[in-house]
């Protein structure tokens, strides 16, 4: 039997972290990382295999930060753990002891029971490479594409497939709006209308009823009569924690049937800890566990597990996710931290707005001048910040992680009025109206 | 006699943030801001009149801010004030009564006492349209370009210029690099690969003896014995504060001949502020005065000055400036926050570094991915963050800015461990290796 200290099970963003991590706070433990695929792909970057990365495979993780870190990378897949001997049986037929054991196993797309859910050619988001080759090769050989979901990778696959030549592009989203979960109405709108100016026909506020075809897809057809022609048809509408090896340990799961964990990501089994996808999230204001499976969101939990294997070293709060996230729609940057005003509203919250938009250069002459979009969502009682949406170019992708940063710090709308902050002309908006403070100030104006 | 009740003196950043925040803070107030130019130019966007903009009259401070907020504008200029009775007299003749007075008139550009600095072709970056409309007028006629001072306006004029055809721009430093009072070597380096690569030619550990010519400038001759031909020279040297109306009144001067003032920019004069590059300005971590003027930091004062005309509403401390930038060379931006190693030594601080470089987005096979490379400077015994800089992609104007809101909020480098942000494939590094994270993790590394 092969022997490690820390096994890791999983080889997506949470377990490279985890290992990477887990290396620099113990530089002398054996360190195995259990995947079942030679090659990991990128998760945020399938929706870009088609078109802007010119084959599946320049989309996969490098392993040479694992191999820089001593980490032993088993390719071979976990069957089976018994908690009492804390070995872990593999498919291989080996097995692994181990002292700690980190489950880093992620999620799998979720399915949805219609009629003709299993012809050829419906085809889900797998993190599997040998699986996108196949996708890719198909989608660009076909015509008529129907994307099940408009959520971040349904709309970046749509924003993607759309620069493809000769592709007709289909979105269709069950709710009012495209990613209307994670951003509020006009910020929704703002990517909606770009996916409309490139061409993406979109059916929001519609479910499909059947795929119907003879040998496989030939049409979708929606609960308001609509039929759309789909050679290729591609189920975006989200993953669900894969807890195929929790039964047997009895390693208790919780909401959303994640795996549940405690402060420091530790499962109700000694020993055995578990992040990323497969685990729980807590929000940070409420809580609750949600639904959300991000990377980085991921990689954070990474991290927490990797400073508290042995002992608890990392004892600041880390209180619960922002589900902090940017998105990129053919140049139009969208980002978001903390709650919306949607959510707000939902959780009951008593909330207090600022909003401010102005052009993304000074002066709003120079070329390629846009405009950056601010919302800011205040506690009405406390003052702090609760919540953060911006639209704008690149550079929002790093605006927005200054507001996760005032979040978790606890920021209030006065503490916005002597933020310090640089600008320059070709780079940012002026400094005279920098966004994140007139949108505060907005706000202030507000309580008079 | 002309009656207001808060009179600002100077229609740059400074004076239009504090004319703007003072109504929103003082519905009812008569607000007057007298400036001396019929338009005001946007400092910062000096360097990008020559080629970006097509003219100079594209970089303008548009008034619809002032008008909006109800702000009487007068084309005159200040020349003295009374304090007693509490008015200003003008140039025009005719003088006004306040019942508070900003000042906010700005800097002017240092000269250097050599041979031939008085000759024709020799310019100063005055922040004045018909000055620079002539400048650009006469740039545009030349052949040769010498500028003196490689600091932001110096460098970015060059890149500027560089981007004309048929001109030769020079550019020559006093020390060893250019923007190394800004920046630490190895990021200053970088700026200067950019600039040399684009065919700037640089002189740096170089001083100008003599400017020479028989009507109008022809050479500029250098310490190390190298003579340079130039049509036109354009001095970058720095500017020192505009103290112009402080005698009569009595106005005490601090380090720097900046005006003196407190927390709340108050003079020794009852009912007289100054802000922005007339006033000190105060160094975050050492208190010391220092020479810095930035428009960001211009407009920090003034919405300070603004919330304290007539009562003390802004209590949180304001502690200092942490010279926050950013610059862009080239398609290469840097940008720097707090303190740099260099100073860090020279005042005394024990200091911790940490230093990371990934590319900016993941997978790193993406169409035009290039690197980000973050250095932070943490103190070794409390693990606060004093500084950073970064260079990368257009994103870094804005990562810069979540360290300067770290430093405000005194973090440390443990509090890096578990930061939250959000990545895109497309916009930034992978989560795996986010920059700010494995820079801090690197200081860590070096503490076991």
């Amino acid at each position: 039997m092969a022997k490690t200290d820390i096994l890791i099970i999983g080889g997506g963003p949470a377990g490279v972290v985890a290992a990477v991590t887990a290396r620099k706070n113990n530089p002398s433990k054996k360190i195995a990382l259990v995947r079942e695929t030679e090659k990991a792909v990128i998760p945020c970057g399938i929706p870009y295999i088609f078109n802007r990365l010119d084959s599946a495979e320049k989309n996969i993780m490098p392993d040479n930060g694992l191999e820089a870190n001593k980490i032993d990378i088993l390719i071979d897949k976990a069957v089976k753990i018994d908690k009492t001997a804390k070995t872990v049986d593999l498919k291989s037929g080996k097995n692994i002891s181990y002292d700690k054991l980190i489950l880093a196993v992620g999620s799998k797309p979720i399915t949805i029971p219609i009629d003709g859910i299993d012809k050829k050619g419906v085809w889900r988001v797998e993190k599997d490479l040998e699986y996108l080759k196949k996708l890719r090769q198909e989608v660009l050989k076909s015509k008529n594409i129907v994307i099940l979901g408009g959520g971040f990778i349904g709309v970046e696959i749509a924003e993607e497939l759309i620069n493809i030549n000769g592709l007709n592009i289909s979105l269709v989203e069950k709710l009012d709006n495209c990613l209307i979960t994670t951003l509020d109405k006009e910020f929704a709108v703002e990517a909606e209308e770009k996916l409309k100016q490139k061409g993406v026909k979109l059916y929001t506020n519609c479910s499909v009823n059947q795929i119907t075809g003879k040998n496989r897809v030939e049409y979708v057809k929606l609960d308001n009569g609509k039929t759309i022609p789909a050679d290729i048809v591609i189920l975006a509408i989200g993953a669900r924690p894969n807890i195929d090896l929790t039964k047997e340990p009895g390693i208790k799961l919780g909401d959303y049937n994640g795996i549940r964990v405690d402060e420091y990501m530790r499962t109700n089994v000694p020993d055995i800890f578990a992040i990323g996808d497969c685990a729980e999230t807590r929000d940070f204001f409420t809580g609750k566990h949600i639904p959300i499976m991000l990377a980085s969101t991921a990689t954070t939990k990474a991290r927490i597990v990797a400073a508290n294997l042995y002992q608890l070293n990392d004892l600041r709060e880390t209180k619960g996710t922002l589900s902090s996230f940017s998105t990129c729609i053919d140049g139009l940057v969208l980002g978001g931290t903390g709650i919306t005003e949607n959510r707000a509203k939902k959780e009951g919250f008593d909330i207090l707005l600022g909003t401010s938009q102005c052009p993304n250069h000074h002066p709003g002459t120079l070329p390629n001048t846009g405009s950056i979009k601010v919302k800011l969502i205040f506690s009405k009682t406390s003052k702090a910040l609760l919540g953060a949406q911006i639209s704008g170019p690149e550079s929002i992708s790093e605006m927005i992680n200054i507001l996760a940063l005032a979040i978790q710090n606890e920021l209030t709308v006065y503490d916005f009025q002597t933020m310090q902050f640089s600008t320059h002309p070709l780079l940012t908006t002026a400094p005279t109206v920098y966004p994140l403070i007139t949108a505060a100030q907005s706000a202030l104006a507000k309580l008079d």
